[in-house]
């Protein structure tokens, strides 16, 4: 049989979307390991997108892999944060915003909760003093 | 002297808005202690407003006098519920829509993160589990 007849397929690729650089998918694997981290010891973690060689079309890939969960929360403080749940519970992804509104950084954060949306002891301390003052007015 | 050379002054009591019933300022003496119990044991704890003989007025003037905080979450379940932090930390304004966007409950939830805002370990679970399902398709 001579190598003529021996029939060639041409397997082409899966189409990749242009400006994909293929960094986003090892993400998704890090972060089943981060949440079975989470589920067994309550560990929390935090993966620094903005640190990581990630085009524009990684992030929207990732953040469309992830989907959107129920809950998102919204954070005034020298420019707005927002912190959404992904459709996976205990993955968040937050963005931070300078007071210009321009994106400062992007976090995954792995939590039961955000740690921003958690009020502090010293913090809920000051405002009992507050309400205290707001009672002697009445 | 007779008693017609006593100057009488009216005092007048401080004007109230109409529509205010007085049943709102003791909900601030109760959140103070609620506080109080949430910082020495972290016990938290709910006031249902809507079982409350409170008017429209009285709840505006709770919501003015607990003014408004830094952070909002909405969460999006058989309707939209709101829960915002007022500028007493550790104090959350919680209202709860039906899917047609009316007013079904309102809530003040004393706690360091509102209950509904924590992801349940059972869902984390279920969630890594579709991140699986996601990266054996990759």
């Amino acid at each position: 049989m001579s190598l003529d007849a021996i029939p060639i397929h041409v397997i082409n690729p899966p189409p990749t979307e242009p400006g994909l650089t293929g960094n986003a998918p090892p993400l998704l694997r890090e972060l089943s390991e981060l949440v079975k981290r989470l589920l067994a010891s309550g560990e929390t973690s935090a993966i620094d997108l903005s640190a990581l060689p990630l085009t524009p079309a990684d992030l929207d890939w990732l953040q469309d892999k992830l989907g959107a969960g129920e809950i998102s929360v919204t954070l005034q403080a020298n420019g707005e944060s927002t912190l959404n749940e992904t459709a996976c519970p205990g993955i968040w992804w937050v963005t931070h915003h300078n007071e210009q509104g321009a994106v400062t950084s992007q976090f995954i954060e792995v939590a039961f909760v955000p740690e921003l949306v958690k009020a502090h002891p010293e913090d809920v301390q000051t405002g009992q003093e507050y309400l205290e003052l707001l009672i002697s007015d009445l």
